[in-house]
């Protein structure tokens, strides 16, 4: 008969572990759980993933105002957090969430809306209804 | 009978009109082709953009080896271009690529293979076979 293997320790999460930029932020990817769409990349510092983590709903930090931006305060175009990922070198977030409305401040599904096909830009994403300032 | 409305014409893309950040980079998220799975996040200056839309293989910036990366050079676990789409704000990157073997240099499927449940660090992702230098 054989010792149980001990079950290794989880490590707990600390976001002072993520590797920030010089300007304490670190890029965070937003992808719809479901559909798997990515639907913007905006900033994290590590109050904005304390937060995110503790109150279930994703907030960044905003570069422009300079302050802590709670994704949808304004236009209820919210996200739930589902999940987050840290990648292999700790320095970019992959951030589950369930999109209420268009993630866009253009109101379009995701901000991702123009591609480069045959040399030229394409709007892929037609607008839906009421947005937000940008971030 | 109405005249027939102009068909828009086609905008150009220029590397050149994205934002870039104080050192020349640009975010690029890079997704897998049919499974929509986020495989890494890197960077690209306008040399990499053009190199990657005109060669159809996917190239980096290393800000470590401060050269341009062709994603698999060493490794074989290259990435071939889909579609490149840019944000509203012109500062971010969606790549849509078919990747071959794992995009991680930790040979995973992913670079986002950690996930934070219940405030602990959880590895949601197997190695596979042999990998590439970190970028």
């Amino acid at each position: 008969m054989t010792e149980p293997r001990p079950t290794p320790r989880p490590i707990k999460f600390d976001p002072a572990s993520l590797k920030f930029n010089d300007q304490g932020l670190i890029p965070a990817i937003a992808q719809a759980h479901g559909t798997g769409e990515v639907l913007m990349m905006a900033w994290m510092n590590a109050a904005s993933v304390a937060e995110t983590l503790a109150s279930g709903r994703v907030t960044y930090w905003s570069r422009s105002r300079g302050e802590l931006w709670r994704k949808g305060e304004t236009s209820g175009h919210v996200q739930r957090l589902v999940e987050i990922r840290v990648d292999c070198d700790r320095d970019c977030l992959l951030v589950i969430v369930e999109q209420t409305g268009p993630a866009c401040h253009t109101n379009r599904r995701s901000c991702f809306y123009t591609a480069i096909r045959d040399g030229a830009e394409v709007e892929i994403m037609a607008r839906e209804e009421s947005g937000e300032p940008p971030g």
